[in-house]
């Protein structure tokens, strides 16, 4: 089967790349860059030296195949949808553009020109298989959700499904600078970036409208920018509303996971590795999830690779199921430790 | 003035070897080290080469000083207390010996030995000058509180005495691997904390209760380690009750903090430094407080170097007042960016 | 075919975890550990959840295998070999034993116990398939060189056998934590690691004897401890003795490794990735190997990671080869990049 | 006594503004910034929070004051020489334009308009206190020079007056981001920069000349950018060209800065802290020099933070000298530990 990369050269299509070029059946046969056009991909993916000879493509010259991904700046995919519908039978976005079907909640994030998109988002299953496995194996679009919503997501799903979550939902999240982009500028210049706590979102985060959309709860995120490349944690604190134990909260999470080839349930007592952290996860499509609790609190703990399960990995994974593929295919490697 | 240090070997009683080195009128004239006695204070704080000819002293040998700091293990400054009472007219305290009022709360956190230590902690004034100031200046005992809980109170108790803080406080505080010692284990190992996010502190932190002693608010901690030696940030999640600006949340902090030496207040709308971290903090006495809000939370985010305004530099401070002396001796040193 | 770990709660024994459990032929049937005997094999390696069942086993319980890794101690391996050779028909060490084959450099840099080992080790073929393929192709015992020597001797072999090393070479090595082991100690206390540029090796390392006996130079070590947990790098200063070009190098290099699966030549004259660095190696096998030059002298640079090509993925490679597999089985994972 | 800056919101400008806050004798009366005119100091320093009013001044309405500290860029100082001249009794250049004496090599460095600053240069007394504390007494002029000059000129000038220096030197220099300056580019963008090791300038760098001037040895200097924001160090390999025990080594060293304020010698036969590293002299003026040796090598260490030793704290104590002010003046913060 072949597949593309449209907008190869970033930190997500550069991580497309890294899994299609391993991927058993789906051969990358295209990753376009407007600037590095006509270089391999290793001249902005140097892990791929030696992965073979593909070199970038003018973005106009993007051949018919039967997996597009797209890993687009925001709005740029929608503005080609038409044109692109024709060049795939699946269309994998990896933007925010159709992700959010409330217009109010994609006005408000994502300005004037995003209500448009979230009419159209309806004809995008999301990229999220253990939510919408079933549709995904018939999709024709799909939509991947933001990296910490996915995180918060699944670790919330569950409890809601559950009757566990009462009333608003507190989501700290913990980004690597990965997340930004491969664009320079103040924010992620080394020596403001290196050794910072910077809670640069306390308030009305936008994957807050996701969460709520896939989660069916309102959370109230706080974002922070944490000395890491890689890596996304969330700290939700959940008040159950009611008496609730420990048994009750594994069985929520088992029922929800059970046979999931991605999530794994991390929730000791005790020990160095007793809840889930972004470490030994980098390059995996595993999302990690825990927990613990007090009398009247859950405290639910996620974490993944933004660029993989948060991003390329989904949308491998996501591509998988539609095109009738084994699910873990190429998305195998387990992650490190230590890191 | 003579000053001296029991327990001088740590990193706490590093630093208050390297303030009190530095201290224009407390001369420092002995640090003790069972483990160290009779070689040079750089042996254990290498910073400290070419500060002078000091050499740790055996615990058994401490002179009459005018003002003793003890950063001695939990448990064993309150075990010499009748006898250290003799070698100094002011005794400052860094451990958790006489920090907590209530028994049951100690008896919880620190063993049915806290009791008793309980009953005695009114004779201790908390080493916290912006809400002690005039009861340290007439102190003979000083209990300086924990890194975390202080950066916790700081950036609570004005809210909590504006009115704006209804039900429990959800308070994520994340710290540096200095605060856990110098001694190694598991947990501090290099290839396992490197990169951490570790959640060791889910629910239940020993600071909880400090928290509710001096800012009357019940707070619900998590604690994470994050990847820096030095360094807490508390990102605490409060419900006002009602609705309440920005206006009146600044002027609650202002208000409280007017004239404070080693609080500034951070809370810009954009930018790099909008909201407190530690980096920019490290071997500063500064505690940074900041905000944001929304329509009914209200988050605010403080930061300090756990060794100095969290344990070391709190002491100095607080020393100085008891001992009459200008309140920011020695603790001149504003931090350094980039870091 | 069957595999086993002796030594298999290390960081090495973990990483030969991970790869023999993504193997596709060698079957991981047995990793040992007496500390953690019974237990699943993430209870010491996290990233190992979710890949099958298997426990530590007692290391008195060994079964026989075709493969057997050994990642014990310095010294077990050998006081074990008589009855370790029963118990597989392919014994690969990863220990210093039986690397040496000077008697004098043995006891010199191990002690007088290593005399009798140097004596045994020319019945090892060494773990360097772009040295030794063929005569690992029939290898029934294998030892695998150190990290820093690998990265070394696949810098310096073709510049020696293009005859373009005159006299000493010096070679500066950096190295990450997790080289020395999952132990704690002072060392690797985050806090005196988390920052450090420690010169722990001036003169003298233990690798330098195993660079003459590989390169055929005579390698002047200097090793600093930096802020990394997996990876190595080394840069070594060459005289060529008279006037080299740049395609002169080139060549050497090429001609050594052209074909080679895991050696990538990295000598652009710009950019970022100029040169090789083992960030965008971490889990790889590859080992990165480039150089710069002036008119008397080549800076030759080299990276991988400490734990794959430094030691797991270099057993892994070899023990392919003897065992009749394509030598890249088990190894083909490329990566990451941005880390 | 008056001072100011001019380029002050650069890292160096930020450096020198926290020192000559804290300065007893020297008083920052303007700091220059085209881009922040009128914003105060700490809205590029943020550690400059609640130490004073002053706000950045347009560089055009300098004021006449007693030292001018100028950290333009390159070439930009000495474009507006005369008109400053006018504004000090004293001038403190930061920047590279009137370091080089030999025309030669500030063209081959520095292009062809550096050749006539070549012929000013020695109009600058050199910012080497330890080398010219004479000639500063009696300065107009002082050029600061390089950081890793500086301390590759500390660690080989007391070698070299002692005859210990035979043939060129191989100079490994180690150094953070912050020594690149504040604005984003691609080298510096967090995810490119964090966890490297880039061997960025292997052979030819531009401090080669400074060492060869002020040292009389010949450096070949490769440089490596390493995973920190502030420091440097420098690991030289040094053929004596005869038996050199490890006395007469220290007594080079020795005698060269026996009652120097600022240099430390550095030279444990074990331990963590036995060579010089930057980590524990961040924010002070120290440069840590040490040595170990072999029979016919000395590896020489040394150490400092870029900002200060390496610039802005090497420019001030300088300038002490040249005021007449103790030499120690507004320079005492001793380092911190751990960090």
């Amino acid at each position: 089967m072949r597949a593309s990369i449209l907008g190869g050269a970033g930190y997500v299509g550069g991580e497309l790349a890294r899994l299609l070029l391993g991927h058993p059946v789906l051969d990358l046969v295209q990753a376009t860059s407007r600037r590095h056009t006509g270089k391999p991909l290793h001249t902005a993916h140097p892990n791929l030296r030696g992965t073979g000879d593909l070199a970038f493509t003018d973005p106009a010259r993007l051949e018919r195949v039967d997996v597009l991904f797209s890993a687009l700046p925001h709005g740029e995919f929608a503005a080609r949808l038409g044109e692109l519908s024709e060049r795939a039978a699946l269309l994998v976005d990896l933007s925010p553009d159709f992700r959010l079907h409330d217009p109010a909640a994609a006005r408000r994030h994502y300005g004037p020109g995003a209500v448009d998109r979230a009419a159209g988002a309806p004809a995008f299953v999301p990229g999220l298989p253990e939510l919408y496995r079933d549709r995904l194996r018939t999709a024709d679009r799909i939509a991947v959700p933001g990296c910490m919503a996915t995180a918060a997501i699944l670790a919330l799903r569950p409890l809601a499904d559950a009757g566990l979550v009462d009333g608003d939902v507190l989501v700290d999240a913990r980004t690597g600078s990965s997340g930004s982009g491969n664009t320079p500028g103040p924010a992620g210049h080394h020596p403001e970036r290196a050794s910072t706590l910077r809670v640069y979102g306390p308030v009305g985060h936008r994957h807050e409208p996701e969460i709520a959309q896939h989660a069916g709860v309102r959370a109230r995120m706080t974002v922070t920018a944490v000395p890491a490349v890689r890596g996304v944690q969330v700290v939700a604190q959940v008040r159950p509303g009611r008496a609730a134990g420990r048994a009750e909260v594994w069985d929520a999470y088992r029922k929800a996971y059970a046979g999931e080839p991605f999530v794994r349930l991390v929730a000791q007592r005790q020990g160095l590795h007793r809840l889930p952290e972004p470490r030994m996860l980098l390059g995996s499509n595993h999302c990690d999830i825990g927990f613990d609790l007090d009398e009247d609190r859950i405290v639910a703990v996620s974490a993944l690779d933004n660029l993989v399960k948060g991003a390329a990995g989904g949308a491998v994974q996501s591509a998988n199921l539609a095109a009738g593929l084994p699910e873990r295919s190429g998305l195998t490697f387990p992650g490190l430790h230590p890191m």
